[in-house]
C-alpha cells in the first residue's frame, strides 16, 4: 500500500514522523509545501522540507520546534557582527543543509536534491517537494504584501492576514513524484496533516493539478485539525482564521476542504460540540506531545482511513 | 606617507598588524594574494585576504594560525554527517564571512566587498586584492598538475613542488586601488611581507603592470625574509625551496626578488652568515610572536626604508 501525505512544516512533520515509524518502508511518500521557500544570503531554504527532512532522521529539535536538536548559533552572531541579515535565525548545523542544497540546486531539480538529501540522512521514505518549479507564498497583510518569511518571521505574523497569493503557481507543475504516487495503483489513502490550512496546505493545492487529483479521488483523503478546543496547537493558524472572521473550530477545516476529504480528524473534547457537515468524525487525542502519540495518531489516522475505504 | 605592503596569508598578516598598529590611519595599503582563492561549496573564499582582515580586525586566532578565534565547527561536523566536503575547514563564524562575501559579490567587485567588510569590522587601513580579476595559482606537482587548495590543504603539501602557474594572470589587470598605491604621490617605501615567495607574493607579481611598477619604483622597496636559520617560520616554504634545489637562505630570497628590492631584512642570526650580493642588509629579530613584536618589527623595517630613502 502507499500513503500521501500533504505536510507543510513542524505539525506536518510530526505527523509524518509517526506515519514513517508504523509504515513498512517504502509505504509513505510525503508531498512538502514549498511556498515557504526563498533564497536568503544567497542560499536556497526549504524550510518545510526541513522540518520533515529533520524529523524524520530525528534531527529534529522538539523543544524549539524547528530546526536541528544541540544547535549552536555562532555563525549567527557573527553575521550580526559584521552587520549582515540578523532576523532569519540560521543554526550552525542547519546550515550546513542549506549550503549543500544550494549547492546540488545548480545541477538537479529540488526533487532530486530533496531525495538526495534524506538519502545520505538513512531517511527511507520519499519526501517530494510539491513542485519543482518555484511557487512563492506572497501574504497580502493591512501593512501591504509580503513575502512568506517577511510576515511570518520577520514580523512574526503581527500584521492582520487579508489573504495570500502563490507567485509562480499558473505556471507550475506538480513534481513528478507526487504525480506518480496519486498515480500509484497501490495508494490507499491521502491524508492532510495538521498543518496550516492556508499558510502551509494551499499551497500545496494551488499547483495546476494537484486539487483536481484529490477531488478525483479513487482512495479516502482524511484530514487533521490543527484546533484543539479553539487554539491552534502551534502557529498562526488561529489568528488568522479570527482576522478572515471564521470560528476556529473544526467545522471551519472541515469548510475549507469542502469536497476534498472524505474524513476529518478531531480532536476528542471537540466531538461533542461538532456541529458541522460532510466529512465523517473521528475523534482522537491530536495534540502530539511526543514520538509514542505521533504513532498512536497514525495508526488511528490509517485506521479510519481504512474503515472509510471499506 | 603611504606604505604599500605585499602580503600573503598568515606571515603577511603579522607584519600588516604590526604596520597598521604604528602607521597612522589611511598611511597604509596592503595589497593581498587572491590566487589562493575559491569557490568551495559554492562559496567564494578568500583566505589570504581574511588572514589579513581578521588580524587588522582583531578577530584572528594566534594559536591556530589561521581563521578566527573562539571559533567551532558545527557546521562542519553537520557537513561530514550529510556526507558534504570535508576536506576544508569552514568555522561557524569564519563561514559568516564567506557567505557575505558571496553574496556581496553578486553586486559588487572583489575589492569593493573587500572594503565592505573591512569597514564593517572597523578596519581603517586599505586592503585590497591584488585584482578583481580571478587568478588562480595552480601547482605542477610530481603528482601532476593540482588547483592551490587541493595542493595546500588536501595533499598537505605532500607532493614534490615542480612549478606554479596563474591561471587568468595574462588577461587580469590590478586592482585600481592598488593602482593608486603605486600613484600615491605620498607613497614612501614598498614593502614585501614575510610571505612564501612562490605561492604568496609571485601571484601578486604575476598580474600585469604591478611587477613592472616595482621594478621602477621611486621609492625604495624592502623585503623580509621567512627564513630564520635555514627553517620557514610556518608553512611549506623551506620544503619548496629544497624541492626547487634552492637553499633555504635569506640569499634566496635576495635572488627571488633580484631586481625589485633595494633592502632585505633578514633574522639577527643570519646576518653573520649572509654571504649575497644586491640589497642592503638589515638584522631584526624577525619572529612575529606577538603583537607587540609585530609592532618593533614594524617600526625597525619602516625606520630602515626610511634610511634607504635618504
Amino acid at each position: 500500500m502507499t500513503v500521501l501525505a500533504l505536510a507543510g512544516g513542524v505539525g506536518g512533520a510530526k505527523l509524518a514522523n509517526g506515519l514513517a515509524s508504523v509504515l513498512p518502508e517504502g509505504d509513505l511518500v510525503i508531498a512538502v509545501n514549498t511556498g515557504d521557500d526563498f533564497v536568503h544570503m544567497g542560499l536556497h531554504i526549504s524550510p518545510d522540507i526541513d522540518s520533515v527532512t529533520y524529523a524524520l532522521a530525528g534531527m529534529n529539535d522538539s523543544v524549539r520546534g524547528w530546526g536541528v536538536k544541540d544547535e549552536s548559533w555562532a555563525f549567527m552572531e557573527a553575521t550580526r557582527h559584521l552587520g549582515g541579515e540578523g532576523w532569519f535565525n540560521l543554526g550552525d548545523r542547519d546550515l550546513a543543509t542549506h549550503v549543500l542544497r544550494t549547492q546540488l540546486l545548480t545541477k538537479a531539480p529540488l526533487s532530486a536534491v530533496t531525495a538526495d538529501i534524506a538519502a545520505r540522512l538513512g531517511i527511507r521514505q520519499a519526501i517530494v517537494p510539491m513542485s519543482d518549479d518555484p511557487v512563492r507564498s506572497m501574504i497580502l497583510t493591512d501593512d501591504g504584501e509580503m513575502a512568506f518569511q517577511d510576515y511570518f518571521v520577520r514580523h512574526q505574523c503581527a500584521p492582520r492576514f487579508r489573504s495570500i497569493r502563490f507567485a509562480g503557481a499558473e505556471t507550475a507543475r506538480p513534481s513528478a513524484a507526487l504525480v506518480a504516487a496519486f498515480e500509484d495503483p497501490a495508494l490507499e489513502a491521502i491524508l492532510i496533516c495538521p498543518s496550516n490550512p492556508i499558510l502551509s496546505i494551499d499551497p500545496i493545492l494551488s499547483v495546476p493539478g494537484i486539487r483536481q487529483r484529490i477531488v478525483d479521488r479513487r482512495v479516502p483523503c482524511v484530514a487533521l485539525s490543527p484546533f484543539i478546543a479553539g487554539q491552534a496547537v502551534k502557529g498562526p493558524a488561529a489568528k488568522i482564521m479570527t482576522e478572515l472572521g471564521l470560528p476556529t473550530t473544526a467545522d471551519t477545516i472541515a469548510r475549507h476542504y469542502e469536497g476534498l476529504i472524505d474524513g476529518l480528524v478531531i480532536d476528542e473534547a471537540d466531538v461533542p460540540g461538532w456541529t458541522g457537515e460532510g466529512p465523517t468524525i473521528h475523534g482522537a487525542d491530536i495534540l502530539m506531545r511526543n514520538v509514542d502519540q505521533q504513532q498512536a495518531l497514525a495508526h488511528a489516522i490509517l485506521a479510519f482511513a481504512a474503515n472509510l475505504r471499506s
